[in-house]
């Protein structure tokens, strides 16, 4: 397969660690990053080193709007001088409208990860709203985990395809790797009964670069969603971590896992549950993240294949990895012009 | 994606299970089945439950030679009065060249499942150089575990490449899903150290069905090889399980794995072990198979991640559904222009 080249859209601790991870992978070549404040393209490969150093700590916890230009004042973001975010690294420039950068280099750009907040959800389907505009042909990846952007995504699925466009929908650690690995699983049965996803998350020391992960985590809260999480401030927050003494525990999440196994065929959405325990007190996991597979074989016997993760991976490692996998498969399926939106597990072998 | 036509070269056990398990996959037709006596193709889909009827017990343990006619009486062959094994069936007839019949109807079939066994190992290269004579332009697939067939199937890269043949190799239980299980395993990590894989099977009331598969495990004995194993009478087959109380233990098998996951950008092949036990006396598995992949993450942690599957799944159910879904993902690489040798853990989304 030939090399491929990505920008990373956002450059807070998933959008950072992307390009840190990528420098792992062979022929996958950095080519663009920006977050609201600048732009950095080059198409001989970013300086990744210099871009990391210089945006260390440039986590921008302010709830995003039209992936346009700042339109709030972004606290926690580093500043060098009268330079902000990824403006602070010398290959960057500032830019009144980044994401409009990039889409006018989409030429060079075989895929696009987008690594942006989503306290609104509709956020990502905006910005892909802003690449088809824009005439961009190729692929894009998210990192989402809520159902319901899935159902946006669709919404778009015939636009997508009149532009060439590969969208990669939830590539991260959940549903990414975790429907992948139950895809996987699945295959010594015929019949799937149930596919239960549980996570555990410890994050002490990576809790300032996860604060918004943390706040979308809080929107699954039976008394939350995303319009009451993204409201709350930075002290609200300390607050429901205090109440459950920094171990919060999620049952029945909206996360798209269900919809995501369904589209590929392994089992139905209901047959699918997700739940999982974050602890921002420990950087232990509170519990070990599996996957569990329960079917009937061919032969009719009845049994559980399971998939597990080992404590000492961080969700970032969990998350990083996979996604670039899932990039440069949807970029594979796009060379062979298939077009739309994707889920991770129909990315899989099709079982 | 369309609809999968495919045959299956050979109906002993593993042949047959592939027909019954295809039944529970969507969009994938069985259009041609044959062994060494005859012929069945209906590119309406062949009947498969009256095949598996009719070919019930249909093991032909002799040693294969050329692919060709029937060269050797065939023990546990099942006769209906004149006919053997496949011609048992009503949609069948018999051939002097069952292969060549495939070979012949090759344009309306998308997949080829080489369910041969392999006594020697330049069979089943020896039955793609047929189908490359022949002007076959489609998917192979192949289950057989060692790592010297694949080289072999290297050396006709080209050859594949020029005909418009994608070959997958090993695409069974081990390597194939194993393998697949061990790349995604290896996504939480950017160094691999090592990959283990230990299997289980417990073959009681199978080992009649899987004899062939015994002689084949036989031959990874540290005092055997294929030739001396294909020369052992069925006494000394007993003898051999005998002398083990139905219990072997295999180290360091000669099992594709490595070189398949070295090809895939997994891992070195050297870092990559395999190794089980086989009890031909229980169903129970002897032992849990069991992928263990430890590496190191981006972050700098040592971690393993493990993926287990039920002692109640049969190599069987582990063998046929993963073989079916790499069938369908050759497929979709066969549309894409996309020809040559290709392992299961290449199939998956390429990390």
């Amino acid at each position: 397969m030939e090399e491929t080249t990505f920008a990373v859209l956002g450059t807070g601790g998933i959008g950072r660690r992307m390009l840190e991870v990528s420098r792992h992978k062979e022929g996958l070549t950095p080519v663009a990053a920006c977050d609201r404040h600048g732009t950095t393209i080059d198409f001989d490969g970013l300086d990744v080193d210099e871009l990391l150093a210089a945006t260390e700590g440039n986590i921008d916890s302010e709830v995003a709007t039209d992936g346009g230009a700042a339109t709030a004042d972004g606290e926690g973001v580093k500043q060098h001088g009268e330079d902000r975010g990824v403006v602070a690294s010398e290959q960057a420039r500032p830019s009144d409208d980044p994401i409009q950068d990039v889409i006018d280099h989409g030429e060079g750009i075989d895929a696009v990860l987008l690594a942006l907040p989503n306290y609104e959800h509709d956020f990502i389907p905006r910005v892909a709203d802003r690449f088809l505009e824009g005439g961009y042909a190729g692929v894009m990846v998210d990192v989402l985990k809520r159902s319901r952007v899935i159902g946006m995504l669709d919404d778009r699925e015939g636009a997508f395809e009149e532009a060439g466009i590969t969208f990669v929908c939830g590539a991260g650690a959940t549903p990414g790797l975790l429907t992948g690995a139950a895809a996987l699983a699945a295959q010594s049965f015929v019949e799937i009964e149930s596919v239960e996803i549980r996570w555990g998350v410890g994050l002490e020391s990576g809790y300032e670069d996860n604060r918004g992960t943390v706040r979308e985590d809080i929107a699954h809260l039976p008394d939350y969603d995303i319009e009451t999480a993204r409201e709350l401030s930075a002290d609200e927050i300390e607050a429901i971590v205090d109440d459950h003494d920094g171990v919060i525990e999620f049952e029945d999440m909206e996360h798209a896992d269900d919809v995501l196994l369904e589209r590929a065929g392994v089992c139905d959405a209901e047959d699918v549950t997700v739940g999982g325990l974050l602890d921002v007190r420990s950087d232990e996991k509170p519990t070990t993240t599996t996957v569990t597979v329960t079917g009937t074989t061919f032969d009719g016997e009845q049994g559980t294949n399971t998939f597990q993760l080992d404590d000492a991976t961080s969700m970032a490692a969990n998350v990083n990895g996979p996604a670039l996998g899932y990039l440069r498969a949807g970029v594979r399926r796009n060379r062979a012009g298939e077009y739309g939106v994707v889920g991770p597990a129909e990315l899989m072998p099709r079982f």
